[in-house]
């Protein structure tokens, strides 16, 4: 185990969820096009609308989930800017890089260490498609955790998430549960299941009744709250629900970090009575 | 389709595998600690290295790969050096960022930016686990590439891509490059196929006889260049075979470019035999 930095663990994590009454996690995927104008003449756009995002939501939400894509694409100053937007968050939210990053075991633990210790992720989403040697090394760090992809918000997750695996009564996500559920633990995996499949919810709990998922998919991409709630929460509610685009541009005006904030506020309200349920 | 950037183009990429009688991949997975130590005094030891290994291997192969993993584990200054190295290729070698990306279609539309636009590469390895909206906006670029991931060379391969899927002979990879050589073209779309699984060539390529292969695992990882060109080879050679290791770390010493060179002329020696029988 390489134990280095500080990170958040399942209980900190569940003790902030209960705190903030919220299991709201903010992407932050900065498209130039769509970022207030005003903010145009800033030194650096991306990192101030982030910034400013992050500021407009920080009491409202437990993590943050900067999507590597849409810094990538600036090269090395959008790399940097990665680098000051997760400075900016602090420790006090749990932080998923958003890279949908595996690969053979070497280059996974440069990965990993690309993430957690240059970057000071406290997880990174991992795909799963390059099994066991490609999702182990991001387990290697005390502390870190892997958010490994299962069941993707998008229309895509049909073509293979969804066959049928013969001799069984799974189809490829559950496999995927199942198999990765073997190699790590509750306190270091997480899976990705899209708010856009309510009704597999409870297949997926069926599997690993007791780790958080992440959730995409709510808003923009037409999931529900409430429909993802039903069966998808556990007692520890286990459940990361993520917003991105419905927060972050609420507004393309002045007033875009004010009705950020109240988009986060209208979720984490929703959330606060689902919690209140559970207790 | 965004035409923006000159890209090499099948043709050229045949032309240029005659020309050189080789279909040597060096792949560029630059580890410090392995890197002959009197480059460690340089301002950038890693670009240093790369530089001197694409000087030594220049004449002798038609593609360079590096792998983001090991830039970006130096944050945005080896996002930096990635850039630079990729400047120090230049346009006669097909250039392949081995990133494994893929993602929600506007995401994977961020990342296709990333590398084609930002980075300048001529190709990227894709993950397909997201299905067709996330390996189709790296399909819209003229003239650029996505290599898709189909069975890769490591041991992980046994767990998910060779699950055999309900009603049908196909095992998942099978499944996989059968489902996305609807999406693409041989002009767009590569796969990649370990040379660790010889034996699982001819079924490839019943799959698909025309693509180009990008064959990683020859080397360090055990597969054998003669076993995959028995029956990975088409009419026109229709191969990438990737070697890291065993270039770039054939000396630590100061003979490292010299060494490098000769293990990449061994290679190219072997192909250049292939290729003669297959004319």
């Amino acid at each position: 185990m390489n134990t280095i930095f500080a990170a958040m663990t399942r209980q900190e994590l569940i003790h902030q969820i209960h705190n903030k009454r919220s299991f709201l996690c903010v992407g932050l995927d900065p498209e130039l096009s769509k970022i207030p104008t005003h903010l145009h003449s800033a030194p650096d756009p991306v990192l101030e609308f982030c910034k400013s995002i992050i500021d407009a939501t920080r009491d409202l939400c437990v993590a943050y989930k900067p999507n590597t894509a849409f810094f990538e694409q600036f090269g090395s100053a959008g790399w940097s800017t990665l680098e000051q937007v997760i400075d900016h968050i602090g420790s006090d939210h749990f932080i998923i890089a958003d890279a949908k990053r595996g690969d053979i075991g070497n280059t996974s633990t440069m990965y990993a260490k690309a993430f957690f210790e240059s970057l000071k992720a406290d997880a990174v989403t991992v795909a799963p498609y390059m099994g066991k040697d490609s999702v182990d090394p991001f387990l290697q760090f005390d502390g870190k955790w892997a958010v490994v992809l299962a069941l993707t918000s998008n229309s895509g997750s049909n073509d293979f998430q969804r066959k049928h695996l013969s001799g069984s009564n799974q189809e490829l996500f559950e496999n995927v549960l199942k198999t990765v559920s073997a190699w790590g633990t509750i306190d270091n995996t997480m899976y990705v299941v899209g708010a856009t499949h309510p009704e597999l919810f409870k297949r997926v709990r069926a599997i690993v009744p007791d780790h958080f998922l992440l959730v995409p998919g709510v808003g923009a991409q037409g999931g529900s709250l409430s429909a993802v709630a039903v069966s998808g929460m556990n007692a520890d509610v286990g459940l990361l629900v993520n917003s991105s685009r419905q927060i972050l541009y609420a507004s393309s005006g002045l007033d875009f970090m004010e009705k950020a904030h109240k988009e986060a506020e209208k979720l984490r309200d929703e959330m606060a009575v689902l919690i209140e349920n559970i207790r």
